[in-house]
């Protein structure tokens, strides 16, 4: 799996412009719908017990999959519009997130980090 | 931006190792984390009126950069537990959406496709 | 507990009147604090493993508490906003529920009614 | 509009017990159906405009009251299972607010109480 975010980066582009949505994709409705397509996707495991969650039902798995895609597109695109580079900031956050979790404190434990 | 989804896939499963957290990280909990992440991400807009989210004061911005990053994160580590190629789904998204948003029907309107 | 919701709504509005928060206080930016508000109770939960999940430690069931509080307060916002009758509604959507899922159909399973 | 609490909740008891329904009903998944219903109502405000946003079309206004029915119900259930006493707890939260947020230095602006 190499990738394009570029490439999806702009077929939403393309695709908002053919339908004149760019009027509609403010950051804040964008983050709206992204928290909402979060909830979408979340709702699949809401009555599963942990055990089930592990070894989703393939229609379960599928329509998982096209929720995940949904927020990966909401994503990129909000990216775009507040001109994100989403890579590079998910590499920045691995980094602060292993200061904020030394492996000495955080094994094997969940807890927040402001609890460790 | 060219990307490696792999590399953020393996560097997040190297952190997950070395602090014995694959025990915490089920796909449902994965999700949960996911939708967390995401309201945070929209919590930063809940009281700017549209027009100023267009134009993010600094802090906000960096504050949101940092959310989409976790938002990311958790995004990449559920499809690493499901076994989900992220690309190929958000690809296929694509033209599902332009099935159910005809460029006709769309235009001009943010109506949910049912009710074109 | 008998109660008086009235009592909590007029609250509310002296609350907001005090501050001058009207302005903020359209129903899109109370749906989306409600939204976000329901996010951090559920971020108390998110790694638990079920059985955890029934048998709080008094910390966390004192965060839950308040973030339940906060639910219901922007909730009876919204409704004050919008000019509903919660309690009305919450009556009917149980009638609604029960139609949706008749006992014979849903005993003992999770599906959606759609799935039934 | 006065209420009973205990009459919602009672009716959700029976509601369940009589579809055999508590072994789904763990804290956790009713907090997780609590964020999922209040996402699915703030669904219907993502596209629209702040302006929008107040005078709702009498189709979605509907869909929205009976999404908040949804939320007032599983917070119900909610605190049922973890014995809450919403009201009490809601009285007191509006305290604590008046606190965080004092009038003098909130009035007017939307800041949260950690960056008064």
């Amino acid at each position: 799996m190499t990738i394009a975010f570029l490439d999806l980066r702009d077929k939403l582009r393309e695709f908002s412009r053919a339908r004149d949505w760019d009027q509609f994709h403010t950051p804040r409705n964008l983050a709206t719908a992204l928290a909402v397509e979060a909830a979408e996707l979340l709702e699949h495991f809401q009555w599963l017990r942990d055990e089930e969650s592990t070894s989703l039902q393939p229609e379960v798995r599928e329509a998982v999959s096209l929720e995940a895609a949904d927020v990966l597109l909401y994503l990129v695109r909000l990216a775009d519009k507040l001109d994100l580079d989403l890579i590079a900031l998910a590499q920045r956050k691995i980094e602060i997130n292993a200061e904020k979790y030394p492996v000495a404190l955080a094994r094997g434990n969940a807890k927040k980090y402001t609890d460790l």
